[in-house]
């Protein structure tokens, strides 16, 4: 169903510490920056190998990010596996009983097509599906 | 300084059901499990690819993923990055003031090398970094 993880999401209050973080100190490159309005959200991506960390900085408090942090403070905020067919895997997911937050892909960074699975089905972890771009 | 996520640290309640949900519904091979005594959890390894998500159950309330259970709920407990010399990472991550948990390695599950990060270095991300065994 899966074929790696696709990313660690983390919630971030300064966006410019934590890329200095990740690039300088933990030696991650910083592949991809992006405001997506939608999510509320100024995202950057830093490769690990073929998987990444998405550093996440809300665009106000009344974002869902914004929301976390203000509840839960800093931190991992999701994971993110990868597929190659997002309709089939979340037509299984279905399937299989399991509640998401999108039945239908929407657009995500780089032109991604992601869904979230409700964290209620799979043990409190916020997990989204990504198909990347081809 | 890393290759890839090595993988994803879970802390679940019940560790069967967990398994049944990875490995049934998400698609996900076990392909370890272990009781590691010294750090009082029974852990659970399934492929993602190259990656892995690594399930935790705690052998009692008193030991580090019990009092985590009991504080904030079942949900994603680390991140670990996979590096082929762990002495050499440690000692870059420490000449850069980064503040770690382990100044040395430790053997971890499946015979690896593991130190953590101290969390208030990484973002209050609880970060791990691992050589496999070869």
């Amino acid at each position: 169903m899966f074929a790696r993880v696709d990313h660690i999401g983390v919630a971030v209050e300064d966006l410019d510490a934590a890329i200095a973080l990740y690039e300088q100190t933990l030696g991650m490159e910083l592949v991809h920056r992006e405001t997506v309005t939608e999510q509320g959200v100024e995202a950057v991506l830093l490769d690990v190998g073929e998987n990444h960390v998405e550093l996440l900085a809300p665009l106000g408090p009344d974002t869902p990010v914004g929301k976390y942090l203000a509840k839960k403070g800093p931190g991992i905020h999701h994971v993110a596996y990868q597929t190659t067919d997002i309709e089939q895997t979340l037509s299984a997911l279905k399937a299989a009983g399991i509640r998401l937050i999108d039945e239908t892909p929407r657009i995500g960074i780089r032109g991604s097509k992601v869904a979230f699975v409700h964290p209620g089905a799979v043990g409190s972890v916020l997990t989204e599906v990504v198909e990347p771009a081809h």
